[in-house]
């Protein structure tokens, strides 16, 4: 074990601030990572105010991140997949018990005993796992996911949590040429389902409360942009979409999107509205709709969306800020106040 | 036209009663029938009593009836697959567009000009369509079924409505040997639901409120009974279904049922509880789950359907009533003292 340096809360009204953690020393199948960028994603906020603790209750103190890009400083005698000065990254998956059905199939983050980049029970030092908001981290290979060499690093970051939570399901749901596509909601999470689906070929609208955002959603790849609360312009598009990515985390009308609908079309929700949704049984039954939700991605999967970002020069559009902001980024980004994604440079950790 | 004779509604407040209503005379395409069986669909007495009226308001007189089963009496010139003698079945559809994507792809149930057997525009006499509970009735080729020969015909009629709504979502998200189902509720759609789904090869498991049906749903082909108010019972399956279908009309905790699913599985609703339901997105979000709904069938799959249960001898369980007692059966179905479908013997009607 060492120690090394991280921004970390030590309770849920605390803000984040310099600590020393712990790291395990590389074991024989394990990766070390100087990590160079970490981006800022909500749950991050979510879990430092333990405001999931139905769900997941938060151990303080916590070093969260889970959007890590960084290069390999060390690997441990039976790694193939990496050597010393290979870039590397990691998302929000550290650990599973590799053997289950879930596994076997590519399918992690179902693994019942899937350990959590933060947060989680850490079985080599006890204690939780700390995430990326640190000079380096040490990560078992298959946890470990190669990186293009053609993006800008600080852009990569956000893939490995907004990228893989979007490009999952519009491929999951089979999100092509010719179909039509919503995205609702244009923040972190939205903006790279906007990216991946005109990349994917698909016909895509966009969902904002924001008529400001338009000209930035068609530079993002959007074709058309809907108000959501002109009931007209979405009674327009009535019965006519195959499939519907909904990012927004705030309480919203579902049933509005599943009227857009056209038969066997699906609304998948990334984003977890804080109330039970409301769903009228018959906006389901006429015409067979599914509302579904989804959650990142396998580690296959992950290393595909990373791949195909590299061929189709795809990364997420950053505010980079070095760490000492990151407290007023998380007011910032409660605020919407983000295009799209703030994305720590670690290199300001360095000089602390 | 001809005039026959019918049991009718007057009002949402009549019972119905002996009438007279017209028939157009057979066209080029048309089959008549005369009906010798009808079932009794939940659908008629929410028609009859106008409960459905944000949805589709009801004109009178009703003549409800959308499960029926009869013999051929007379073809037109242009019609090939029937010929006078012939047994013949209608369900829920009696014409469509034909020509828009969702007819051209077998899925008539979804195509905006769909004409439902009773209640619907009548392009060819005005005012509405008139169901089964009828001497005879005319029909589109198109719209009419063949019925296997080895099956008892009463019986025969609810898998018209019943039958289809169940086999249909079986089908659709792959019901198959190995696969764990969930039936809810053991009534008119469950029992036909359990049936399909043990032909299906799946390990069939039926959650009902009323403990006494346990030996019953055993004898239909349920392998194991939950009685979904025992918490402890519900928590045993918590992850393990592949697929469950839902037949309940009234209200009931769809997320109970959510939480039963494995990674990928699905919840689909055949019954439309009265109020929208509550769903915590985490119960999507969680294993990628789905909740769906599902409406009949197409006419090819119909057909696919009656084939099917000529071959494995499939029928509905059913009470055989005179058509002089039908409001007294509605009374009963209210009061779900039927196992599990009543159909009229339509012989009855000759009497009058």
């Amino acid at each position: 074990m060492y120690n090394t340096k991280a921004y970390a809360a030590a309770s849920a009204t605390s803000p984040l601030s310099l600590t020393q953690i712990g790291r395990r020393a590389p074991t024989e199948h394990d990766v070390q990572m100087e990590i160079l960028f970490c981006g800022i994603c909500h749950s991050d906020v979510h879990s430092v105010r333990n405001e999931w603790s139905n769900f997941m209750s938060t151990t303080y103190p916590i070093v969260p991140g889970h959007e890590i890009v960084g290069r390999v400083t060390q690997v441990g005698s039976a790694v193939t997949k990496y050597k010393p000065g290979d870039l590397a990254a990691i998302g929000c998956m550290v650990d599973s018990d590799g053997i289950c059905p879930n596994c076997k199939a590519g399918f992690e983050q179902f693994c019942s005993n899937m350990i959590l980049t933060y947060n989680s029970p850490d079985k080599h030092l006890g204690g939780v796992t700390y995430g990326g908001y640190s000079d380096n981290i040490v990560v078992d290979e298959r946890f470990a996911l190669r990186v293009p060499d053609n993006l800008d690093l600080a852009g990569v970051a956000p893939l490995l949590c907004a990228g893989i939570t979007t490009y999952s399901p519009l491929r999951h749901w089979g999100v092509t040429q010719g179909k039509k596509v919503g995205v609702v909601g244009l923040g972190g999470l939205g903006h790279m389902g906007v990216k991946f689906a005109h990349a994917f070929g698909a016909d895509v609208v966009v969902f904002t409360t924001s008529p400001n955002k338009k000209e930035d959603a068609l530079r993002l790849g959007a074709d058309e942009v809907v108000v959501s609360r002109n009931a007209d312009e979405m009674q327009q598009h009535a019965g006519s979409f195959d499939f519907i990515l909904d990012t927004v985390s705030a309480k919203h009308d579902i049933n509005a999107y599943l009227n857009l609908l056209r038969p066997d079309g699906n609304v998948t929700l990334v984003g977890a509205p804080p109330n039970p949704l409301e769903i009228p049984a018959f906006s389901l039954i006429m015409g067979r709709r599914s509302l579904s939700g989804s959650i990142i991605g396998g580690i296959a999967e992950t290393q595909e969306m990373l791949d195909f970002c590299g061929e189709h020069n795809i990364t997420a559009d950053v505010e980079v800020i070095p760490i000492q902001k990151v407290n007023e980024a998380y007011e910032r980004l409660l605020n919407s106040d983000v295009k799209y994604r703030f994305v720590i440079d670690m290199a300001s950790l360095k000089t602390e």
